[in-house]
């Protein structure tokens, strides 16, 4: 029969290009982001949450065409006909309370910021409008001393969620050398350094997110007009002609075995331009800086082939690469890449104030980083759902929620079956679909004895996939306690 | 000079009715949620982070007028010209991902949810157009044990966020019961029982989260055509004539001392009437159901003057209140009020598939419960900064970022003043204003000698204030330790 228009029913989708997140998914990434606040924190950032709406005056001239407003983000006019945005990084609002409370906030304000952003892009695989970014900033140190904290503080968090030392290297490269280099090749203007810097900077900056590795054949094209990535993502690329790509691609080719030697090339390389020289001071500076905390070349490493950013980034640009390999979707080994970036930008504030604010940050990729450590195997394991007390006789559920109280009591995660209990059935159904590791089972004739039965759901599923008679014996999947013994007899179940 | 209009700057502000968060403004409400996240993950709840967009299709007829889709919620057309819009609340994308994935999802889908919403309303003081929920509901649980749980959860949640037993009580109602009454008082069509629930049904939930206390001789307005509280926000009443009002009125005077006292008194209320038959049954059920888990009359309480929601829900309806007592902003003493709310409501699928879903929950008032927890002196407390390395020979970063390195590896907040060192004055004030415990000062005599001094700034920041000479002596408010040892004089400095 066909549905009357009138009464027609909604869809129940989510809008195209979003997703809802449930059970472990929300679990381990605030178990991950939790692990890499605790290490901000302990660097002495502090939390800012800015709200998800700006004006898209505060936001900024990033859009591709003034006069259409909701390009690139989502946005609609208040009641004033101001119009307001989503925001689309966590950048651009922490230049606007930068601006907005600068007189009240400590200087250098270092601040770390965890949320969702939004982006009105075409949707691809794994590519969604809503995402999670992670980010740490430091406003108002002109020091180099504070990009060398955020590499050290990057490669920390990186170890503390669950990435060994020895499968990351943070990659340091700086702006200023690249200037320096292509000064000396008579490709830059020394009177205007910021020539082509000023024909990407107002870009959203999707780099500090992007979780597409650069491979390094690949890197030409971002040098250049820009590149698209195989899920269609268009990354603008530094606008640099021809001739100023190939000065650069010596200059990327610049790494040597150790540090020294690399920074020694880049000396030769930049050769008289003083921006050169102060981009490879500045860099033997932040290579002496982490050495002497303990963070060598097996953690953080100069690297001129680190590229992304660099038409953005004013100064120090840093990057963090996985270096496992994983199986591609065809199969092919390949390196895990970049889950994270930053780099130093002096003007964040300029657009609000006039007044120039050194600041330096880092962005670490959420669902990319996640997608590692699961790769990796260290989360994702434990997903076991709770104590499921089925219901025999439905006019003893005061004694099935007693023992679910006992349970909790316990510290133990526990809940009586709550659908209609008619079919015993779907109550273990039920339980196997919720990951229960443990069955109570209380009929009449336990009732009038006093006790409860226990099923082990785990132990029952290997039974039934493949042990042996011997182990059945050792551990019983199905044990009948006293009620008393409920809890105890519960923990050793769970092994607890 | 006036500015030149073309190169006008933005202003750096936040949308009317936004607002940021702050350092212990934000770990301070994520600590809370924590713990009641812990809460819910015992009682067997699962996590589910909805999308912040949803179509306003899949978010229903909430809207006061259709022809104006951005009325109440922020909403926008996308590039297929279809309505989207940010979230009133919770519940409407539980409604979405139940319908969405109903064959999926165990049944009942027991899931808590935590995160911002949006509001377009009028802003007023401390009213803001984004705030945050924290949702629990079992969907799919027709029994009222489901009701129940859900109010020992909530007991539960308030001692462990830090609200002690005695100084809140969880108050349950049931909407049957008044439906029972209203038909012998010959108000009600018992054919027709969802006659006046309908006229408030399609409203935006806000109660669910209001955070307005509901005073009692206060609570007519909310049964005939709604109230307007002292922020100029407008609750919707129940939508009664002045007649069933007062009928209402009677039964909302009906609590007794204990809980059989009152269910009682119900009983006599509803005399013939089945649904009210049904409703005191339900009542009594829970009553009983709570009592057997331990959840007596000190924390759970039958209470028929519980109107909120009366509206909106279909069977029992509870709400937690603070008992302990506030200064309002005139000075006078007042009970601190609502800070959670909830009900059953089983309606919520059956707009997607024509099916009904028995469904019960929760929502607390996250910003109102943070107000109770820092007016009970529970939270905001413990705001302390980093320790402060200071800056006094810039040559000599390296020294002091590998001080800030030895604090952290010992687990101790810590950094290296970042801005331009040159006045130490404004390192001291940057120490302040960080509310840093401790300072870590070398120059040249300490450098040359190994040794660093610490300056107690916390103890110095009393002795300015108001010690005796004893304690300074005691305690010297500045030490000179060799380097070797900075760690453990920190910490013993710290009282760690």
């Amino acid at each position: 029969m066909p549905q009357d228009k009138a009464t027609r029913r909604p869809r129940a989708e989510t809008p195209k290009g979003f997703r809802d997140y449930f059970g472990a998914e929300v679990t381990e990434r605030k178990a991950m982001l939790d692990k890499v606040a605790e290490v901000y924190h302990r660097y002495g950032f502090d939390p800012l949450e800015t709200s998800a709406v700006e004006t898209v005056e505060a936001l900024g001239k990033f859009l591709p065409d003034v006069d259409r407003p909701n390009e690139g983000v989502f946005a609609w006019q208040d009641e004033d006909q101001d119009w307001l945005a989503l925001r689309y990084d966590l950048t651009a609002p922490l230049a606007r309370v930068a601006a907005q409370f600068r007189n009240d906030l400590p200087s250098p304000y270092r601040r770390y910021a965890m949320g969702p952003v939004w982006r009105n892009e075409k949707p691809g695989p794994g590519r969604f409008r809503q995402f999670y970014q992670c980010d740490a900033d430091t406003v108002g140190a002109p020091s180099v001393a504070a990009d060398a904290e955020i590499c050290a503080m990057l490669s920390d968090a990186l170890e503390t969620v669950g990435i060994p030392r020895g499968d990351y290297i943070v990659r340091v490269n700086n702006r200023k050398v690249l200037n320096g280099v292509m000064e000396v090749a008579g490709v830059l203007d020394p009177t205007n350094p910021e020539r082509f810097a000023s024909r990407a900077r107002h870009r959203p900056p999707r780099h500090r997110q992007d979780s597409t590795a650069l491979a390094k054949p690949a890197s030409a094209p971002l040098l250049g007009e820009g590149r698209k990535d195989e899920s269609g993502d268009f990354t603008k690329g530094a606008g640099l002609v021809a001739e100023q790509a190939e000065t650069v691609m010596a200059f990327m080719a610049a790494r040597r075995d150790t540090g020294a030697a690399t920074t020694a090339r880049l000396r030769e390389l930049v050769g008289t331009s003083a921006m050169g020289s102060e981009g490879v001071q500045e860099l033997e500076t932040i290579a002496e800086l982490l050495d002497r905390q303990g963070y060598g070349p097996d953690r953080i490493l100069i690297d001129p082939g680190v590229v992304r950013g660099l038409g953005y980034y004013t100064g120090p640009v840093y990057e963090a690469e996985l270096t496992f390999e994983i199986l591609d979707e065809k199969g092919r080994k390949r390196q895990f890449g970049s889950v994270s970036g930053g780099g130093r930008y002096d003007d964040l504030v300029k657009r609000f104030t006039g007044q120039s604010v050194p600041a330096t940050g880092v962005s670490i990729g959420v669902d990319r980083l996640l997608a590692a450590l699961r790769a990796k195997g260290r989360i994702g394991t434990d997903t076991q759902g709770p104590v499921v007390v089925t219901v025999m006789d439905r006019d003893r559920m005061a004694d099935y929620l007693s023992m679910v109280a006992d349970l909790r009591n316990a510290g133990i995660r526990a809940e009586v079956y709550l659908g209609n209990p008619k079919n015993f059935g779907n109550q273990l159904k039920y339980a196997d679909k919720r990951a229960s590791p443990v069955a109570v089972i209380q009929g009449g004739n336990e009732a009038e004895t006093g006790t409860v039965i226990l099923k082990d759901l785990i132990l029952g599923a290997q039974i039934a996939q493949n042990a042996t008679l011997e182990e059945w014996k050792d551990r019983p999947a199905q044990v009948e306690i006293p009620r008393a013994e409920l809890v105890a007899a519960v923990r050793k179940m769970l092994g607890k």
